[in-house]
């Protein structure tokens, strides 16, 4: 965790308080491109979103997937020298996305209320770093209770 | 293949003609729901969907991720009960995104062009049907030859 990947998480966790306060579901994802000659600085935020299953009555935008659709189209060397921010484990069809695009690197706030696809990740070489943040796990935790029918629904369960 | 796969299939199909005239990726979908006590006969088309990537410069919108958008929420138990129907092999994004939901089922029009997930898709226990399909072939073949950097960019490539 660099000052960078602090901004990422930061920035991930907004989007899901934003999300909670909507009445959404919590969850909140960044893709920060770790360098590019384009921008004034090294790093830049190409895209966030959250979680909006409740709001859209969405099955796909999850986090993870938000912020890559915030980011439109890139090409496949962009995603490769990116890393995926993400309040949570990401599920398997994050993870699916992550591998598409080979994103080489994820953050991930907590993985103690749920784990995903980290194994499938860390099994094609994908980097993961779990922060084991307490502000994450705390807004999941708060959510799960308050909501499990919906988080259910949001795991496939 | 039944009656019900082959309407499936043809709906799919459509709808990658659909977005092939409008300068789109040619991939399209259908999730339908092998038994509903609330339709008329057994079987019902949940969403159907194609490729949006050029339409909507989007990153996520594969035909696979787009039929389950159409969908909007569903419970677990539809979805496992339900059958995906998809032009071509579904890449990692997508095969992820059948495997969150538990989809027992997925009908493959071709897989001559290019093959994504379906090893992950057969070690979780999916049952794949390839039907090898002359006609996905040949749209698919047709765009890839015309637009081979939009298809690179569709895989990750
Ligand atoms: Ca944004
Ligand atoms: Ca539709
Ligand atoms: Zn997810
Ligand atoms: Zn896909």
């Amino acid at each position: 965790m660099d000052a960078i990947d602090k901004l990422g998480l930061a920035t991930a966790l907004a989007k899901a308080r934003k999300s909670y306060q909507e009445g959404g579901i919590p969850i909140g994802a960044a893709l920060i491109h770790h360098g590019s000659s384009t921008a004034v600085g090294d790093a830049v935020v190409l895209g966030t979103g959250h979680n909006s299953r409740i709001q859209k009555s969405s099955a796909t935008l999850h986090g993870e997937i938000a912020a890559l659709e915030d980011c439109g189209r890139l090409k496949a060397g962009v995603y490769q020298k990116s890393t995926m921010l993400t309040l949570n484990s990401p599920c398997l069809m994050c993870t699916g996305a992550i591998l598409l695009y080979k994103i080489p690197r994820v953050v991930i706030g907590e993985n103690k209320n749920w784990v995903g696809g980290e194994d499938l990740l860390k099994s094609h070489g994908v980097e993961i770093i779990v922060v084991d943040d307490e502000e994450c796990k705390k807004l999941m935790e708060a959510f799960i209770r308050e909501k499990p029918d919906e988080w259910n629904e949001d795991i496939g369960e």
